[in-house]
């Protein structure tokens, strides 16, 4: 994935004749090999398009403005919302979280491993408890206690410390809702992880509730943060089988191990730019 | 299964010290060897106890009277909710279908082949269509149709239909709300089938409305059908993976496979009188 | 699927700069729009590469022979095996069976519900049994018996009943093993469905030595027969939980609904061309 | 699981008449209150009976000795072989590994979240790599090189530091056969992860063998150690889903996420004594 040659090209417009034709010759002109091409279109007539093409061009740093120039072009005579991004360039990611440590600590023993290609900005957390346990993989942890009074400044003070510091937020289980204008003004994006299969048991308490249901499967979601709580586009989700005779404690513990791989699949599919918007959903590549 | 020297126990009671010695003794005394025996406690102290044993006894059909005098006096020491079924008495079943074709064949072709021991009393369905492809399993076909206006004397045909000739109704994807005055007329369970992960996309179009929320993994529900629509004990779960290439309709069709596993494993284990209520939720042996 | 403007394109060759850019100038030559593209290369430097472009083109009939000779030309300049299906042709398919009737009738169910888009030429068994369970779907059964003694003669009958007829042979649980030179001489690919989770339990009897294995998953695994037994291409596989509870027949009973599913899958995906052979591996898009 | 007054009984034993009676009264006699009981019966008639009872009784660390002697009449009854492991006494545990620190870190992550109730004696490598990520967790590393020549002496050196001071060892990916006589002397079970989905690439490199033979799912088995490779009683198995995109590291990857899980939950399900050998199989209650 470091290989300073490997570009990606996103992109999403109207669906329409030609469009990766297009795409792949303009991409020959300048001598890129497509490694990887995967597209997606809602209706072939009159519906959205979406593309991921992963291409290697030698020399790509020096020449990345000339394809960039020549992509424009395309870009202009289709209507395309698009983006090329570098796979050697890593993005820079702040995880958030409380008292659970599962998920956090996942990430990070992933992104330790080299299984997750990004730059660890630090961790946040409205609560002490974990820096310890944060410590030994060399992050900074930031303490940022708050609560239902100190909730706004709380976010000023996470703002300052991150806005145009990095390209992704992941909350970790992180236990606070954040207000619609903190999503605004952190320009990143920001994935969350509920410890539900949603839209089933959204909001608070999930294993509890779906101990009272009786569900006989619990599951958990990676959808990225939207002002609706619960309710941004899903990335990815899975499920465990669990039974009556499961406390809503084991529904918990059994919903760890869902949560941290879930989260984990999101996190990388994310920082590989598979994940592309699509209204209220997502495209995953 | 048809060994008519096999009985099953059910219990249902407050928890409590010497339940299963008292039972087991009690069975032990009149030469029952247990076969199998599984049971459950919300709570040790104060809960709930649910009981099933399968057991063995020489010439069953001629010392059942027995057998359920001793247990009776058991049962009354322990305010026990209890039931005695024999293995080799097949449950009458009847079929409610409506134009979806999966689950009834489904049910009709694994009864056909030994994997459902029930006896098959008829099909009821609100539309003639599926007559042709019921008639080769030779089970009677009771077309009663059923609009808004004519509800009402629908369900009374039902009913002089069925009532008092069966001990189960499944809903093999029946499109139609069966009143709360029929559920309890009919004096016999209703499973139904809802084709989602309930309590997700509770009520009608639910694969249109998952695939409008994005949903990574779609699912159905085998449920018992209470007057609270889609709201009944859960008795089976199931889900598959699905992606946005899917569309509503590609959706429909991935699950039908597991609507007809699902509805075929609740309908089996409630012929095995596996599903036991606790209030709102199933135990599952 | 019917759309008669609708074609596909299958393309294998050594992975090399510019195919996605050259085949897709060629059918923007033509006027073509692609709906669905799909590909992959073993290795960018030296390896194999695979694609499947679906694309509309009006007036596709009429214009196929053009369409064939500008993409010969393209196909010639990179070394190219290809095939180019038009979505409307359906393939001929036979079914070939033994005494288990569940692959067999799920098969024809989904062809009578559309879910298969083929053409179903007849069901060829070496038993007479499912004779009356296959008449009712209207295909002609042709019962060829085959014992050792009998085979070479019985894989001549089938040969003369079928060669030249038809595009797809699939193996519902076929209890035979049909020769090498029949399988050359059929000129059709073949399909098997072996009831295990290849390459474990490979051969006979897989349920009974899966149960004294004592392994906690069952399987089942569609693939392309070839003249080495249960070891040609994978198409798909899935599998099942089961625990020390389940008898060997318990395992063949829920053995049965994962080999029809995956049996299904494997069979659709390759009417649609979805299946593409990589040496002794599937590429399956 | 701390109270101390709740005990776990073990039984295997030939299947007759009367066990379950005979067990519960007796412990109703001594005033126990059962709060779970499973069982398996290989076969009603001449199989073999397996049992886990647990129950509570006042002051049991106490009347221990008055329990054990009671069932000790019951089990000579029946010909019973029998454990009874009180709740509260944790076992001990060492936790072998190589360079792998995948199974090694989920073990210790989950033992200091009380997951897995144990006490840990050690870790052990061949290698000295994961010293300073087993450090934070206070546990000792003992690093015993191996190497075909010095294998004798290192399990030698392993026997000394260990034998009779566990209940338990478990090798978390640790990447060297044990011998016969290691498995014989170190006088406690050994639970074995295996990277593959047993019987399947059994042996080395599984994944490696699981991507040559293009298989459509990948899984990790755990199983007790035995002088036969790969081959001992199965405890656990679970899959991942792959595709033809995947290489063989991409595979190793997935496959770590499953190694975690399924080994965990054999150690957690070893730990809490649900699980009972049966021949070269294993019931898991």
């Amino acid at each position: 994935m470091s290989d300073p040659n490997v570009a990606r090209l996103i992109v999403s417009c109207p669906d329409q004749h030609g469009i990766i034709a297009a795409l792949s010759a303009c991409l020959a002109g300048v001598g890129a090999n497509i490694i990887n091409s995967a597209q997606h279109s809602t209706d072939p007539e009159g519906g959205s398009f979406f593309l991921r093409m992963e291409f290697h061009l030698a020399d790509l740093p020096h020449r990345r403005a000339l394809v960039e120039s020549r992509l424009a072009l395309v870009a202009d005579a289709f209507g395309m919302e698009w983006r090329l991004t570098l796979a050697s360039t890593r993005k820079r990611v702040a995880l958030f979280a409380s008292r659970h440590d599962h998920c956090l600590l996942d990430l990070l023993w992933r992104w330790r491993r080299d299984e997750l290609a990004m730059d660890m900005v630090c961790v946040v957390s409205n609560h002490p408890d974990l820096e310890s346990e944060v410590h030994p993989f060399g992050v900074a942890y930031h303490h940022v206690p708050s609560t239902p009074e100190t909730k706004v400044v709380a976010e000023k003070n996470a703002l300052e410390l991150l806005a145009g510091k990095l390209d992704l937020v992941v909350l970790a289980r992180y236990m606070q809702v954040l207000s619609g204008d903190f999503l605004r003004r952190i320009e990143a994006p920001v994935i969350n992880i509920h410890h539900s299969f949603l839209p089933a048991f959204a909001g608070p308490n999930p294993y509890a509730r779906a101990h009272e249901r009786g569900v006989k499967l619990i599951g958990a979601t990676a959808h990225y943060a939207t002002a609706d709580l619960d309710d941004g586009p899903i990335i990815e989700q899975d499920v465990a089988r669990v039974s009556h005779r499961h406390t809503p404690q084991e529904l918990a513990l059994i919903g760890r191990d869902i949560e941290r791989v879930v989260l984990a699949r999101a996190v990388r599919w994310h920082l590989d730019d598979r994940v592309l918007l699509a209204g209220s959903r997502t495209v995953v590549f």
